[in-house]
């Protein structure tokens, strides 16, 4: 059963329907995607921006001294915050509570933190669907920002129209960011922290490799800007690069593209999640399970099992 | 067609056949599950070794240590080593090269290389399809070393009997490794460069946040082995405590559990992968195509079309 009702609200930005739409989508209820399917005409309007980089950048300053400045412009932004957790603990690891005294109590601002920890698989189509919702509640900008270190986390912060990669000048830190697959996200780089001494070799050290990049010539080259996201310092420049790379999208046809580029990738992740289910059931578990010792000893081996399995499902469909 | 031939050289240890046989496994050919079936009764023999870290935490010269004290043992090695490549110019970013030359002329040690960037998915399906082939050319102990990054890479280092997890001494590291998941797998941790000014401390953090693990009174309370790989320090040390987990594993009746988890896993992600390539043939990708235009305006949701793939592709199974 779709709520109307709450449909309706989320739509004219209330913000107790906002926070009850994305719990939804958040569940693995069947209601989820009927949700969504029926909000999804009032999507796409929202600008999104994707903010990931190691742990520690300063991501979560640069959002909320970006989030200030749009603020300023009366713009509406809604922010989804993927943060790693204890595997112990279950709390957050990364402080976001100061952020969210600072914003939660300005109504044009919404925040929703996830974790990545215990959330297995799906994390990336939930966040995802997420800023669907905030897209159809009228937020101007949504800021998506993950820390990356994992494969979901940098599906999270590609599926944006522009994707930022913050990085700080310590020795190592490109390198390592390269081994993530950050670099070849990033539609521009934050340097912060830049008044760190070392602050002119990284920018030279990630020019370099920028020059190894394949690109056309005619493609969009990212550039590097220097903050010091704490004293609110070089956050004008990304807001200014944000929008020169808006302008870019547009004017080069880009923009429906990769657009089209991000629905082809959620509709595939979809589509598996969904198929995945359908096959993890009762029945497969148990033919699984009870075929795990003859493997083990040799009989059988893992694939035997897979064609089984695989055999089983398509007979019952 | 399944190469007898090869598969008796491959059991009588033949170097070369070897290295053909994990290039069969590592490509995505049919023949590579044909290949993995039909030697699967000659696997499980050897013991596995992961080891898995962030990167610089030492973790080839750890492995390089411990294959010269196995080798001294006369145990064959098998070693798979999965290192982040270059997104950019598609070289190894880890020098491995060192290691290549000081072990390759070793006809007891057998190493592959296999590279994350560039290989979309499957990675921990061929590298522990590569630890099969090693067991049944029947090497002793098959070290599976990874960085670890991402998912896939700690889905490698766990696949093994014992799982080790190697720190250095430094700032925020171990918070870090807990943040990418490393600390629930380590069956213990080798804090390696133990003789930087920071070591105890680190060692500290480490026991505090042991023991704010949830754990059974009788079950294996991961230990910290301290090292100084480069100068062969700590490595018998941790050879001994492999041992001790072998053993604790064996009296316990872990052993059997963990193995039949691990295929239980292993099973699913080969179901999982060969549903998926039915599932992606050219009359899906097609449908998909044509209908994200209608996505991108808002007519229709992903999970529209999602629906519909899914539909379809029941239909014509």
């Amino acid at each position: 059963m779709i709520d109307n009702d709450l449909i309706q609200s989320l739509l004219k930005n209330e913000r107790k329907a906002v926070a009850k739409s994305i719990s939804i989508v958040e569940s693995n209820d069947p209601a989820s995607s009927e949700f969504l399917k029926n909000i999804y005409s009032s999507v796409g309007n929202a600008y999104r921006i994707g903010i990931t980089g190691p742990p520690g950048a300063g991501k979560s300053t640069i959002t909320n001294q970006l989030t200030k400045l749009y603020r300023v412009q009366n713009k509406k932004i809604g922010i989804i915050a993927v943060d790693p957790t204890s595997p112990f603990t279950g709390g957050a690891l990364l402080g976001d509570r100061i952020r969210m005294n600072e914003l939660a109590n300005d109504n044009g601002v919404f925040i929703r933190s996830m974790a990545t920890r215990g959330s297995l698989g799906g994390l990336s189509k939930k966040a995802i669907d997420a800023a669907d919702v905030l897209d159809a509640g009228g937020y101007d900008y949504i800021i998506m920002e993950t820390v990356g270190v994992g494969q979901s986390e940098l599906d999270i912060a590609q599926a944006a129209d522009t994707t930022i990669v913050v990085l700080v000048p310590e020795s190592g830190d490109t390198v390592q960011a390269m081994k993530a697959g950050l670099m070849e996200i990033a539609d521009f780089f934050v340097l912060n922290k830049s008044d760190r001494p070392a602050a002119q070799q990284a920018v030279t050290a990630l020019k370099t490799i920028l020059t190894m990049r394949d690109h056309d010539v005619n493609s969009w080259t990212p550039n590097i800007i220097k903050s010091i996201a704490i004293e609110n310092s070089g956050i004008k420049e990304i807001a200014n690069e944000i929008n020169r790379h808006h302008n870019y999208l547009i004017k080069s046809s880009n923009f429906i593209k990769r657009r089209e580029n991000q629905i082809k990738r959620r509709i595939k992740e979809i589509v598996e999640e969904k198929i995945r289910r359908e096959l993890w059931g009762e029945r497969s578990e148990k033919s699984l399970n009870s075929s795990l010792e003859k493997v083990v000893v040799g009989n059988l081996s893992p694939y035997h099992i897979a064609e089984n399995i695989i055999e089983d499902f398509k007979k019952n469909l």
